[in-house]
This record gives C-alpha cells, structure tokens and sequence, in this order.
C-alpha cells in the first residue's frame, strides 16, 4: 500500500478524528485493514498478555444494524446535560471548538451506516466489578493498541475516529456480531474509510502549562 | 533535540517496552519530556475534553518513595496466581517471552529509583462506580496520550514503558505528589530515560489471525 511521508511528530500530530472527509465511495481493501492491525499488536499490554481482539464489520447489513444502534445511543448521549457538545460555551474559542467537533459527530452519525469498515477493538474479560488497579491495567492494553491502529492508518491515507458511544448499548451491538458479551468487552468502534486529501493539521488544543504538573500537584 | 530518523510504521512497530536498556546516568531535559507531552495532547480525547494531566517526577526523593510503593505493589502482584510472569508455562515461545519480559520487569523494579524521569498520567474524575460505558470513555480519552507520548519519546531516542502495578496503592502515590485522589485518577507510571543504542525490533506477536474476526465472532 502506498505510504504517506510523515516524519515521526508529523504522524503523532495530525491523526485527526476525520468524521467528514472520509470518501464514503472508496472500498477501503481488507489488506490495508490487517496491515493497521498487525501493526496494532506491537503496542503494548499488561504482562504482555495480548489479550485484545479486533473485529472487523464491512457486512453492509451488520453496519447498518450498528449504525441504528450507535444512533440510538447517540440520541440519549446528546440529550444529557453533561453532553460535551454543549460544554464551554462560556469560552469562545473553546465553545466555537465543541461545536464544530458536534457538527461533525452529527454527521458522523447521520452517515455511520455508508462508512465501509468498523474496527471494533475488544478484550478478554469484563471490567464490571473489577478493582481500579487492574481494570485500568485492561484498557491500558487495548487503548495504545487501537491508537497504533490508528496511526497506522492514517499513514496509509486512512481516516478513523475514536467512538465509545455503542457502548451504551453494548450488549445489542454483541449479539449483532456474535461476540461473547459475558466474557469479551468491547472497547469502541472505529470507523474507517480513505479520507479526501491528506493534508490535515495539528489540533489546537488547551496549553500543556495547564495540565503539567513538576514533582507536587501544587506546582502550577 | 535530534530526531530518529524512523518511517511511520518503524517508528509504531519499534517503541518497545524499555526497561534493561536505560541509560541511568544520563540527564533527561525537561524540554525534552515537554515536547513529547505537546505531542501527547494531540491524542483524541472523547467529546475533545482534554481531562487529562500529566505529573512529571524528577525530584530523587519522591522518586525513591514511588520506587518504594512500586516494588511494594509488584511484590504482591508477582505473588498472586494470575501473575503474567508465571503464564504460557506450557507453550515454549510464550513461555520464553514470559520468563524474559519477568525478568526485564524484576530489572525495572530494583532499578526504578535511578531512571531519572517519571511520567504518571492522570485524569479528571474517578471509574469506581461509574458505567461501563463511560469508564471505557474516560481512559479512551487517556491511553492514546500516553502511547503518544510514548512513541514521541522513541523518537527521541528515549525509552519508556506502560506500568500501572503502583496503582495497587494509588491513594500513597497520590499523597506523595499532592493529587487529589477523590477527583483525580493516575492512569499509569511510565519510567523515562534515554536508551542504550536505538536499535529496537518489532516484538514477535501472537498471530494476527488468532484475533482477527470478519463480521462475526466465529469467522475464525
């Protein structure tokens, strides 16, 4: 597959969450897919125990099932007052940046069904009921992992994105796939597709000065 | 700081997990650990909320006390049955992995207090008691950061590696560093120093098709 020239930083700063610049007309190729996924294995996992699995949708009927429950759940999401959508809107350049990042999950939403492939990243075990320690210690092997996929991506002209937001609806989305839900979590659903252009940039994000803390808490 | 000189997938499949190959007597900048965490803040964070912090240890006493209480937490892990060291005693290719990555990690422990940098990411707000669904939410708005930071690092010819057996007893961790521990969690310890050579390989993995699954969970 043809690889974009990305330095280091380059790759690690402009893996934007593409929700509207994914070419819905573009087969994406199983083959690109398994070359993000085994390049997701080298992440790392507690004890090295790899303990992920990674299920592929491209059943136009399965995706189509999976959008209607991740619209269901994004329904209820957006009707919550703690809805991010509506955060900071007491800050202008922060609240102009919710509401663009609402637009586009909107549209994510309203086209789930047309992207051409869902990565579902899941684990062995269940975290309900599980000490911090070490249900912290499962999602910290599954995460990296699903990031490396990502970069890994977007290397190869991918566009993904980041979404939780099924799992509200978790068990529903298990049976459209078969997945054992008593003993495989899901951890997200990404969906995939070739972007329009490739030429995105670092996100503006809140100073690093406000969220470094040197030796003591206090140090700020 | 010079850069390596690393293709995408180089630098995604090469930034193992660094524990023996440290170079403890050399200094880390602070600018240094400061660019990888501007690089960090351009992981995805759910609903863009950016609930992360990052606390950077360098002070020789508080890194000796987190030595304490990491060691004192690896000593119960690695007395416990499901402890990842003892794993895959019945297959001779994981098995080795296993009795080398215990090894490394017994390295990493006596040695915890001389690796000059600590990065512990934290988050806003506690997991206990919290939904499935937004407990996945919150440390998939934190994970990525950190293996960002991670790879950034590689980068740069530092070595870094995803611990997280301090949280056994994350409430002393905190009270050694002034965190908050009723509204802040510590995702991670992650020792950082520059590494001996930069000459890393991918890891041997298990294969990809024994966690891959198209469409259905019995593809396989």
């Amino acid at each position: 597959m043809p690889m974009l020239d990305l330095s280091p930083d380059e790759l690690l700063t402009t893996t934007r969450a593409v929700r509207k610049r994914l070419d819905l007309s573009r087969p994406v190729e199983l083959e690109v897919i398994r070359e993000c996924l085994e390049i997701a294995l080298q992440a790392p996992t507690g004890g090295n125990l790899q303990t992920w699995h990674f299920m592929v949708v491209t059943d136009a009927a399965k995706r189509a099932k999976l959008a209607e429950i991740y619209n269901r759940a994004f329904d209820e999401y957006r009707a919550m007052p703690h809805y991010a959508g509506k955060k900071f809107q007491d800050n202008a350049m922060r609240g102009r940046q919710q509401a663009k990042m609402a637009d586009s999950a909107e549209y994510l939403a309203a086209h789930l069904h047309e992207i051409p492939v869902h990565v579902i990243p899941c684990m062995a075990g269940r975290t309900e009921g599980v000490q911090t320690v070490w249900a912290a210690t499962m999602w910290a092997s599954l995460y990296p992992a699903v990031w490396n996929f990502m970069l890994a991506a977007r290397a190869r002209g991918l566009g993904t994105s980041l979404t939780t937001v099924h799992l509200m609806f978790e068990k529903e989305a298990a049976d459209v796939l078969g997945i054992p839900f008593d003993k495989i979590s899901q951890g997200a659903l990404i969906p995939t597709a070739y972007t329009k252009g490739t030429d995105f940039k670092a996100a503006k994000r809140q100073p690093l000065d406000d969220v470094l803390h040197i030796n003591d808490w206090g140090s700020q």
